[in-house]
C-alpha cells in the first residue's frame, strides 16, 4: 500500500466510522449472531495472493461489525458502559502512525515524557497528593493495560518488598488479601503468582464495604497459624454495587502492619473524583493517608471499565508512593537495553513499571481527551451520568414493583423485583433461606426474560452475598434521559411478564 | 466533538500521517531531543477549559513528532526495526472505532472469532501442527500483547501444572531455566512469579544455542540438591546475535522429564518460517515435535520486536499445545462474568488465556496486513530482509578492519573491529582477556563515536559472553540496498576515525 492508496483508504475509514457512529442507536446493543458465525464464514487459509484493500474494508462492514456488540450504544447498562470518545480514536490513530515502543526514554522520548506529564495532570485532576506525582521523584505514575495487570504489579512489588525485609518468609505463608466483592483481579493476581488468596467477609449493613474489625480478626487469625499477609487490595467502586472499603478504618489497622500494602483498586469509580463534590464518596483522603498505591481506569471498556474516563481502552493509571518499589521488583537492564540516558538516570525507562517490555503510545489519547474537554468538560460529562443515574434510582424507589439493593453507586444501581404481595404473604413466617430462594428465582426469571431482548437493552446480573440483582449501569457517553425512560419501560414490561410466568410456574408446582 | 468535527479532523490526520511517511527519510533516526524536553514544555496541570482540536493537533506536530525515535526509518538497523505497515495503522483504526473488550465471547462475538481464525491462519503460515490450531479444539493460539507477557502466561500454567502433578512440591524449589542468552524475557517472568532462575551457559564454539548435554547436566545438578526445574525457555533467533538453541537435543533430553514444560520463543525469528526455505533455521520440525507452547511477535516495535511480521505494534503470537493447560491456570468467571454461552462450552473467553481482563481488538490488525499482502506478498517482505542482511554481511567479511562474531541470523549480522595490525603484533603471545578488552575497548570506542551521529544512523551494541559487539538489523519496511550502502559508508568512516583516536590514546598510556 503506498501513501495515496493509504490517503484514500484513510479517507474511507474516518467516513465509515462517521456512519458508524450516526447509525449507532439503529444497531442491536447488543450483537444478535451466533457461536462459529464468523470462524465458518471465513476461509481456513490465508489468502495466496494480495487483495484489493476495498475488499478488506468491505469485509469489516459486512461481517466484523454485526459481530460488535455495541458498548457505545446508548442502551447498553450492562458492565460498565464505555465511553470512548471520538478524540481517543484519534489520539489511538496518531499514536499507531509513529508506534513507538517506548520500552525507555531513548527509544521514544516523547512517549515517556508525555506519559509522565499526563499522569500528573490526571493526577490533579482527581486531587491526589503531590506524593502521587512523577514530578515527586519518588512516586510517581504509568499507564497499564488494564487494572488486571497494575494489580498483578503491585503484588509482585509487595512481595519484593515483603521478602526484603523478611527474608525468611515462605512463599507457602503469604497471602494475599481481598474481599468476597474484590474484582476478579484478586484472584487472578493469586493465580498469577503463586499465592494464596483470602477473601474477607463484607455485610449488607456496611454495604458490602469492609470494615477495619473484620481486617483485624483476620490479620489475628493469620499471624497465629503463621501465615503472611502482605497485601491488601481495598476497593472503591465494587463492580457488583460500587461498595466502598472503609479505608479509614482499614488504614488505622494497618498502621501496626507496616510491612502490608495497600493498594486501593478504584477502576470504576476513581475518575468520578474530578469532581469535588464526589471525593469524600471515593476516600480521597484516606488514599493520599494510607495508600501505597491506587489504580483507576481511565479508558472504558471491559469489566470495570471505568465509563468515564472518556479514553479508548487501554489506559489503567496506576500510581505509587514510591516508585523504587516497582523497579527493585521488576528491572531487567540487560547490555543491549542501556543506554547513556538511564546510566545517568536523567530518565525514567517504563519498561521496569510494568510486565511486559514494548509498550503503546498510550498517553497520546488521554492528552487528547484531557484537552479537548478541560476539566470542566470532563466533570459536566461524570455528573451527567451520575444524574442519570439517579433519576433511573428514583423510578426504581417510586415503584412498589421493584427495590434497590444497595444504595446507588455514582452511576450504577443495584435492583430487584420484589416479590408480588400473593406470595409474599404465603411465605410470611417462613425462614430468610425460602424467601431469598423465591426472591432469587423471580430475579433470575425476570434477567432472562429482559436479557432475551438485547438488541434493544443489556443489563448484566450479580450475586450479593446469597442475592441475585440486576445492574443497571450509565455511562454511554450518548445516554440521554429519554434512554432512561426507555429502558425503564422495558424493565417494567418484562417484570411484568416474568412474573405472570413466575407465577403460573410456581402455581403448578 | 460531534461526527463532522471527528471527520475533519480524522481527514487531516490521515494527510498529516501521509506527510510524515513522505517525509520519513528527511527525519533524524534517533530523537535529537535533550531529557525532560517535553516535561519541561508542557504545563503542569490539565486545563480548565476545552480547547480547540486544532491546536491539540498542531502540537503533536510540534511538540511530540521531534521527541519520537523513528524506528521506521530506513535506516534504522538498531534493535530489531519495525516494520509498521500503512494496512496496520487502518486496521488499528477501525479496531479502535468499535473500541471492544473482548474478555468473553458476547462482549463482542467478532472479536474473539477473529482472533481464532487469524491465529490459526497464523500458524498454516509459519507451518506449525494441528495441533497448535484453534480448529483442533485442544491446542489454540491467542494473542498476548508482549513476548514478556507471553512467557509469564506460560510459567504460570507450567507452574500451576506441575503443582498439580506434583502437590508435594515447595515453591522455593521450583525453577525456571533459560540459557544466558535468552532475552529479558526470562528474568522478568521469574521476577514476577517470584522463582528462580537459572541461565544455562552457552559456547561460542555453540554459536551461543543451547546444547542437550548442557541442559542433562544441570538437570542432574539441581534434581540432586532437590531443586525442580519445571519449565526451559528455549530461543529461536535471540536478541544479542539471533542464535537458536537445539531444539532437537533439548527435545530429546526433556522426553525422559515429561513434567518440565518447553517453551519456545522466536519473538523475532519466527515470522521468518513463512518462507519454506527458512524453517529449517527456524527449527520448526522440533517445534511441532516437542515444544508444548511457541511465541512469536507479529507486530514491530520493541526489543525482540520482529521487524517482519508488518503488523502494528502490540500484537505476540503464542500457542499451546493444550489450551486446558492455560484455563487451568487462569479461568476466573465471577457472576458477573457468566454467560449462556460460556455456560453451554460454545464459545472461547479469551480472558482466561491471559493475564488482563479486558482487551484490545488486536486481530484485525493482522486481518488486514495478511489479506492486503498475501502468503505471497508476506515472503517477498521477508526475504527482502534477509538479502539485504546477506549483503552487508558480504561487505563485512571482505573488509580487513571487520569481522563478522557470528554466522549471520536472517536479517541479523552481529559484528566487531579486528584490532589494527600494529596492536594485533604487539599483543602477540598476551592472554586471551588482554586481547579480548583491548578489543572491547576499540569496540566500545567505535560504538560511541557512532552513536554521536543518531540522526544518521541507528546501531545497537550487545555483549556475546564477554565479548562487546555491535548489532545491524535490517527490517523497516522501507529499507533499501542503498540505503545499506550509506550505512556501511558510515561505519568504515567512524570505525577509522574511532581506531585513530583509539590509537593516538593508547601511546598515551
Amino acid at each position: 500500500m503506498d501513501i495515496e492508496e493509504f490517503r484514500k483508504a484513510g479517507y474511507q475509514a474516518i467516513d465509515r466510522i462517521c456512519d458508524y457512529y450516526a447509525s449507532l442507536q439503529e444497531r442491536p446493543v447488543v450483537s444478535q449472531v451466533q457461536p462459529g458465525y464468523l470462524v465458518d464464514a471465513l476461509p481456513s487459509n490465508p489468502p495466496e495472493q494480495a487483495e484489493d484493500f476495498n475488499s478488506i474494508a468491505d469485509d469489516f462492514q459486512k461481517m466484523i461489525l454485526p459481530g460488535i456488540t455495541n458498548w457505545q450504544h446508548p442502551n447498553f447498562f450492562a458492565y460498565f458502559p464505555t465511553a470512548c470518545s471520538l478524540e481517543g480514536i484519534l489520539g489511538d490513530l496518531y499514536s499507531s502512525s509513529v508506534s513507538n515502543p517506548g520500552f525507555n526514554w531513548l527509544s521514544s522520548p516523547a512517549c515517556t515524557e508525555l506519559e509522565q506529564v499526563v499522569m500528573d495532570w490526571c493526577a490533579k485532576l482527581i486531587g491526589l497528593g503531590d506524593h502521587f506525582l512523577n514530578k515527586s521523584g519518588v512516586g510517581g505514575g504509568v499507564i497499564q493495560t488494564t487494572a488486571s495487570e497494575a494489580c498483578i504489579v503491585i503484588c509482585v512489588a509487595a512481595r519484593a518488598r515483603y521478602v526484603r525485609e523478611n527474608p525468611e518468609a515462605k512463599l507457602e505463608d503469604l497471602v494475599i488479601y481481598t474481599t468476597t466483592q474484590t474484582h476478579s483481579l484478586g484472584v487472578k493476581a493469586g493465580l498469577v503468582l503463586g499465592l494464596e488468596v483470602r477473601a474477607l467477609p463484607v455485610k449488607p449493613e456496611d454495604e458490602y464495604g469492609l470494615r477495619g474489625e473484620t481486617l483485624h480478626q483476620a490479620l489475628a487469625e493469620d499471624h497465629a497459624q503463621g501465615k503472611r499477609p502482605f497485601v491488601l487490595i481495598g476497593t472503591v467502586g465494587t463492580t457488583s454495587s460500587g461498595a466502598v472499603d472503609n479505608l479509614e478504618e482499614i488504614g488505622e489497622v494497618l498502621k501496626e502492619h507496616p510491612s502490608i500494602w495497600l493498594h486501593v483498586d478504584s477502576a470504576w469509580a476513581g475518575v468520578a473524583m474530578a469532581c469535588p463534590e464526589y471525593r469524600a464518596f471515593g476516600k480521597l483522603d484516606a488514599i493520599n493517608k494510607y495508600a501505597e498505591s491506587y489504580d483507576t481506569n481511565f479508558h472504558k471498556a471491559s469489566m470495570r471499565l471505568n465509563s468515564w474516563g472518556l479514553v479508548n481502552f487501554d489506559a489503567s493509571m496506576l500510581w505509587v508512593r514510591s516508585r523504587k518499589n516497582l523497579t527493585d521488583a521488576l528491572d531487567v537492564t540487560p547490555e543491549f537495553l542501556r543506554t547513556k540516558q538511564h546510566d545517568a538516570g536523567l530518565v525514567v525507562d517504563y519498561r521496569n513499571w510494568h510486565l511486559g517490555l514494548g509498550r503503546r503510545f498510550r498517553s497520546l489519547k488521554v492528552w487528547f481527551v484531557l484537552r479537548r474537554y478541560g476539566i470542566e468538560g470532563f466533570r459536566k460529562h461524570i455528573r451527567e451520568g451520575v444524574e442519570l443515574n439517579e433519576y433511573f434510582a428514583s423510578l426504581v424507589r417510586a415503584s412498589p414493583s421493584f427495590e434497590l439493593v444497595t444504595t446507588p453507586s455514582l452511576a450504577l444501581s443495584v435492583f430487584r423485583l420484589t416479590l408480588p404481595p400473593s406470595v409474599s404473604s404465603e411465605l410470611e413466617g417462613k425462614d430468610e433461606t425460602t424467601v431469598r430462594t423465591a426472591q432469587n428465582d423471580l430475579n433470575r426469571a425476570f434477567h432472562t426474560r429482559i436479557s432475551a431482548h438485547s438488541d434493544k437493552i443489556f443489563l448484566t446480573q450479580t450475586m450479593l452475598n446469597d442475592t441475585f440483582c440486576v445492574r443497571f449501569a450509565v455511562g454511554a457517553q450518548r445516554t440521554r434521559k429519554a434512554h432512561v425512560d426507555a429502558a425503564w419501560e422495558l424493565v417494567q414490561e418484562n417484570a411484568r411478564e416474568a412474573t405472570e410466568e413466575w407465577l403460573q410456574q410456581r402455581t403448578k408446582v
